[in-house]
């Protein structure tokens, strides 16, 4: 499964293109399975990022921007008027395929941005603009999660055991990942990095992704129900914790996966750093704060078990929030590609975008 | 599956006596299964407390008690050495069933008193002496659940949304329950409360035995994955925490499931009372603080899945304890049998004692 993508070596090609479609790693089956599914059109992908075939921020992006990309050569036969409003149709499929990621809407504006400057060439030069720039938002997440690893790195010192919630690895990304991208960054400068990785309910991609990549390289990783990281922080057995992010506000809030923000708040507790590894394409430069931030919530199946396995009592409602808020105030910094925001807020991320 | 013992009212008979043996609800099968399994020896009993077919800390301590009573019945022929051998033998197997509850050894101890006061007459006479002991903790655990649930119903207003952790029901008692008991006396005083249950990864009793407890009931009950606590409670959707212990230190420390911690520490942080529902039986009053408490680690299969469903990364190392500390700065009141401890401190908790 090793690979290799726009030659950028990325060990995991959770999305690679091949010969007019774009492949995807089947996230909902690992690590039982390692399976690739192929997709032709936008309404496919959109279902690929609905269902979590695909997840994280980063990978959802460019996900999208290749679900825009295939949709243009999928019509490239078609008249102008069907072309026009395939395209339409495509973006709007995109963008309602999960509402909390900022990196979708970043990746579907590039997108619609490409598709604007080239309305008046053939649908074959506008197909080819597009997919060049789907290829382009790959290979820039790739390098940027590599510059943002560096920068990372040197926060974690040799030896640190290092708490994760989710999955923001090669498996979230187009490929290095970003919280998991500073632990590999690090471990590639020669430090010792154990891992301790919240399973995450309900999805569980702490236990099956980021358990299986931490492996897969034989970096240390322990297992953890989610409920045990403040037992462990209170033993002085966690020296750090690194999560990735879903959107992150101007005011320095950040959205991310479910039970970030209780993770933030032990770690507060603890005088533990709390990291945020967030490429640029994270940061929503339009939400001023996180409580306008919408929280998906879905299906109640996911809670009351895990896939066919269900044991929780029949009867029972549920609340699936996908993802919270943790306030500025708990997050010691942002990690991005542009370098450390220590105690983010809205004066210092502004100026990350040159504002 | 509704039924009386002893005259008291239990919805569920989580342990009874039948007929010279115990029969306790297979608790690792419910809500898929509502069966009784049967024992008649301290080895038996014992194993079915470690491997968790009975489990909570008040019920914990009654089997142990049967346990005690079914092994004096079991060597009631034999010779005094033997008897005396084999008592000796059941105490040592039952006390090292599980370690961090604390009725199970108070349970023992009043066995062993009773044993002691009563060697010098017959094994059948002994034995009629540890049974009536094993049934007056199971009748005085029910008395004393509801009397904490009546001054804990007290302390809930008509309307409150209170989360648990675990299952402090009537599955984890004798009957009616500590944590679930002050929500069940609540309900009876004509209070509308619903219940938010967190799932208690990894053995879920929350999902399983918590909001099964209360289906049965018609009480309101939405579950949640552990991690989405601290999320509700900053929306503002939770009134109240309401928790058993499996043991309070002198100093007001408790023990209990894992990630009572977490959920303590978020509660504090969103000014919501966090209220533990104990039964003096609970408190260790040779434990001076929380520190000192045994932590018991279980298996990592526990972790790595939920029964034959398995899916985590192969490889992965795992942490499995299964209790955490709360400590008692975090801990709003101790509701008991004799009545509401706020903020506790040893000087007030000694004082429940009559010290």
């Amino acid at each position: 499964m090793l690979g290799y993508a726009h030659g950028l070596n990325t060990a995991v090609e959770t999305l690679r293109w091949r010969e007019g479609s774009l492949e995807m790693i089947d996230q909902r089956v690992l690590p039982d399975r390692f399976e690739y599914l192929s997709y032709t059109s936008a309404t496919e992908v959109a279902e690929g990022i609905r269902s979590m075939v695909v997840r994280g921020a980063p990978a959802i992006g460019c996900a999208a921007a290749y679900g825009v990309a295939l949709e243009s050569a999928r019509l490239i036969h078609a008249c102008s008027e069907v072309f026009d409003a395939g395209m339409e149709t495509g973006f709007e499929v995109l963008a309602t395929s999960r509402p909390t990621a900022v990196n979708l809407f970043w990746a579907l504006n590039r997108m619609q941005t490409v598709w604007d400057a080239n309305r008046h060439r053939s649908k074959r030069e506008i197909a080819d603009c597009m997919l060049a720039e789907a290829h382009e938002i790959f290979s820039e997440d790739v390098r940027n999660n590599r510059a943002l690893g560096a920068y990372g790195a040197a926060l974690l010192s040799d030896g640190a055991r290092v708490l994760t919630h989710c999955n923001a690895g090669a498996l979230a990304t187009a490929g290095h990942g970003t919280a998991l991208g500073i632990i590999r960054s690090a471990v590639e400068t020669g430090k010792s990095i154990s891992v301790i990785a919240d399973e995450t309910r309900p999805f569980l991609q702490g236990a099956r992704l980021t358990a299986w990549e931490m492996v897969q390289e034989c970096i240390p990783v322990t297992l953890i129900a989610d409920n045990m990281a403040g037992h462990l922080m209170s033993c002085g057995e966690i020296d750090a914790v690194v999560v990735g992010a879903d959107r992150v506000a101007v005011n320095g809030d950040v959205a991310n996966k479910i039970g970030t923000y209780m993770v933030a708040v032990l770690a507060q507790r603890h005088n533990i750093p709390f990291y945020v590894a967030c490429p640029l394409s994270t940061i929503d430069p339009g939400m001023p704060e996180g409580a306008a931030i919408p929280i998906e919530e879905r299906s109640a199946m996911e809670v009351t078990g895990f896939r066919e396995c269900q044991w929780a009592a029949k009867g029972v409602q549920v609340r699936n929030p996908a993802f919270d808020i943790t306030p500025a105030g708990l997050v010691t910094a942002l990690i991005t590609e542009k370098g450390i925001v220590s105690w983010p807020n809205a004066e210092k991320i502004m100026r990350l975008f040159g504002v």
